[in-house]
């Protein structure tokens, strides 16, 4: 069994909608029952749910907290997945990335346009997708979405095209 | 053959996420869409797509179209399906039945408390219930939804438990 | 809270693809599960998992047992929903209404033309139907499917429209 | 825009349920609609509908055909997502891998044990994971399953498990 673990931060992927405000938001974690859609014989997934934040409303202290847990967890390193709001993805990618030099395994954020489960929703694939290049890429911090992957300092998010492309 | 008269309003049942802004809007129509996921081998829906409004935006003006394009339909007399708004659903139906008093087909207003499409929407079960209740229903105006049929002037919303009751 | 009561017999409703042996079977029940994927605020269904067979395979006995149960359910009356393989769907149909004239309740037969949780599948459809034709239809054996209603003596499947029609 | 192309075999992830029959067949492809519920904003996907074969079928002359068409295919070279039957999904690998000993780009083979859009099916996870796999590995010929990667000559199917295991 490999271990990956996975820290959710919230974001659109996680996003509900409410029938009582007729409104989406971040009220439950929701990303354990779509990973149960996965066949993952060889995977064992260490969930954390740290925040369940707009990543537009993430301050530098949810930063903070989300780099820390990720330096607990590199103490039996094992790599990492990182579900995360997309507009400030590369943000938080970035403050791991300069905090933590010398990584031995690899770190994927990934997050979604859509949330789960709405009709055409991305978030599956990009969960998929992180799952996949967790283990297969090398040490460093990763962007994994859409069938793409990108170093961290080498993308932003595009808002008009709904993705996110190399910089 | 048999014919069924199908007229959109909008309401939750047709609300689309959008990416752009995070936020849940009667933008497009989608219900022929989800009409496609059912089989219908004897029925043969005319749909007219008259307005795409959460029913609390709903004027006198708009209930007063509504009424005109079902009795336009029923010169050549079929049931009628209305996809409506939940809030204001009764009151438009109201309005229909106070000025068509001598019904000869049933018609059936329904809607939806999660959009069509959502997870955990109830969207395509109200569509198929209220076809059927198309078919099958006394002339008069009713609701139809979460296997419920209710008279038009005995029904009442009730928001906290999210569904229709009788009055 | 209005009772209804499911009786299962099993047919292409219920089939599970098996990985196994890459074939299409009768193994386990699975209405249960896709009953919750209904919204039944006002319903309590109790279900018989009477029998899990393809209806090609259903013998006198079998119909003598289905009809014992339905039997035994109107001591104490409610409406009865019979999910059942569409080949022999009608026979079945024919025991009950010739061994109990006084009906009075409805009694709705459906079935499926492909699985429960297959795409493209009618399971979904017809089971909502049928719980709605249930409460709303007079006394009396009728089969319910593809949003139209056929009273049991006047229907017969098409084998080559993969639907039911009138006779 | 990324090339990858695509061979289709046929195999359980292209079956197809038939209601004439009740049986789950290689009949018509269906990989193409599976690739537009995915967002490949970057991916350019040049599929070839080559057979469509239980690939406990598959003759000699067929794996010839497959490493025809994947010869064809690297005169202009880009990473290529085989789709193919679980069964000997290995022994095609091997063919490829034997006869091509200088890959200049990956070759990701990949299937399903419950076909595309029936429930449960792991097809369209083994899709998404093989266009990130084609992407990101090493040249060489590889299975992409269930989250993991093997090399060819390390892997084989374990039937009772319903997966592929290292060798």
């Amino acid at each position: 069994m490999t271990r990956i673990y996975l820290i959710a931060c919230g974001g659109t992927i996680e996003k509900v909608y409410s029938e009582q405000t007729g409104t989406v938001q971040n009220l439950d974690t929701k990303i354990d029952r779509y990973f149960r859609l996965l066949r993952l014989p060889d995977t064992q997934i260490e969930t954390t749910h740290l925040m369940n934040k707009d990543s537009l409303d993430m301050t530098n202290e949810d930063r903070a907290q989300v780099l820390e847990v990720v330096r607990v967890k590199l103490t039996d390193p094992a790599p990492v997945v990182i579900t995360h709001g997309t507009d400030t993805m590369v943000e938080t990618g970035m403050v791991i990335k300069n905090n933590l030099p010398n990584l031995t395994v690899p770190i994927v954020m990934t997050g979604a346009m859509t949330p789960l489960g709405f009709e055409a929703s991305d978030g599956l694939q990009n969960l998929t997708e992180s799952l996949l290049a967790a283990r297969i890429l090398q040490p460093g911090v990763w962007v994994a979405m859409h069938n793409q992957v990108f170093p961290i300092d080498r993308v932003r998010k595009d808002r008009e095209l709904a993705r996110f492309v190399w910089r």
